[in-house]
């Protein structure tokens, strides 16, 4: 299944304690039509606040409906605020987590001189210059296969750091600065300090060059803050 | 001061016993700033989950600070759906609601196969075909000087229900059906009665003609339904 949602309201994707979880909510609408509980499980776990435009899960459950027909039941009985966007059968043994062979994070920025109003929960409003280019020389510095332990939150226990980023581009319309950026998978919070180092490159805190010092120092005190949940969106997830 | 709001959290701008509308937020802030009760008086009163990008008010108070300055720190101070988008020192003797001389409102309707997830406060979802020439038949016999009491809620007291309807527009594009409305006054849920009803002549369901009865016959019940707030924004107020 295909999902979209806008996180605001909720604690991510899956919490450790199970809470008001986007997932919770999917398992509990699937329950009510298969009449027994079914574990869904998801190709990433947002954090609370973040946004799905394409995530992907799979489940297991004898349900006698066409995959079209189950979808609309799934929306009828879903907040409006999560919506499933497609169900298919996978192939047998396709697995949404471990088969996913690149996922693309898209995190929104808004420069204007007013915050915005009516997409308040959408983008991180950022009133001042960024430098695009210094910027876009960063983010080519963060391209390619690294050890990003400099780039993970402090909690997140992982041993193998090494990850490739296969594309982060940057671009500029007008007032909005989008931060698009694809890799093999994601450290915790990995998109949210990459998007803060690179604002603090943007402010002039950080010289391009300053990346291959991050990386290399593994230490996450030296790369940028963590970057706000609200302006980023899982966009897609490839196979 | 020019305000816009997402109505959505609000019971709207103004309210009959005091709650959390937007009004008392604004009046809040002024007091902060001159240390004294400030009355804010608005150019409407919107329903609760109606939205604002342009609603005039008025006040008086004693506050030593250039009006741009006193704009930033009443955003400051003001929820982040609430923004005060301009200040400017009213001439002798303006009245936001009585100097009115028209005000614009646009109505959203999201005709798309999916909820709008994103968007979804801002927009009346239908899912369905509408006849979008027979909706604008219908609205050119709206335009004009006529009786809207048909078209006033039934809670609505006024005795003076002749408004004047200066333009009332319909746009599509790809999903989107957007209606604009020109008026020298609004009687209470006039908005929204219109809308509800140019949309049941898209549905077939009334003639364009059935408008001349309707305005003739006086009699609410002859209307269509009331339309949701959600889709509803204040535009702006013409002086």
């Amino acid at each position: 299944m295909l999902v979209a949602y806008a996180g605001t309201r909720y604690e991510g994707w899956q919490s450790q304690r199970k809470g008001n979880t986007v997932q919770e909510h999917i398992e509990r609408a699937l329950a009510r039509l298969a009449g027994a509980k079914v574990n869904v499980l998801g190709s990433s776990r947002t954090d609370s606040g973040v946004h799905a435009e394409g995530l992907v899960a799979h489940f297991k459950a004898d349900i006698d409906m066409a995959p079209a027909r189950l979808r609309q039941a799934l929306n009828h009985l879903l907040p409006p605020d999560i919506q499933v966007r497609a169900i298919r059968i996978a192939p047998e043994g396709f697995h949404a987590r471990y088969g996913a062979r690149s996922k693309v994070y898209r995190y929104q920025i808004w420069t204007g001189r007013e915050r915005p109003l009516f997409e308040a929960p959408y983008w991180l409003w950022y009133h001042g210059q960024l430098d695009i280019p210094a910027m876009r020389q960063a983010a080519r510095r963060l391209v390619g296969k690294h050890d990003f332990a400099a780039f993970k939150d402090s909690g997140d226990e992982k041993k193998i750091t090494v990850r490739t980023v296969k594309a982060l581009r940057i671009r500029k319309e007008a007032q909005k600065v989008i931060i698009r950026i694809e890799a093999d998978g994601f450290l915790t919070h990995m998109v949210r300090i990459i998007v803060g180092t690179l604002i603090d490159v943007g402010r002039g805190r950080k010289a391009p060059a300053d990346i291959d010092r991050i990386l290399l120092s593994k230490d996450r005190r030296q790369a940028g803050p963590t970057s706000k949940a609200l302006g980023l969106f899982l966009e897609k997830v490839r196979y």
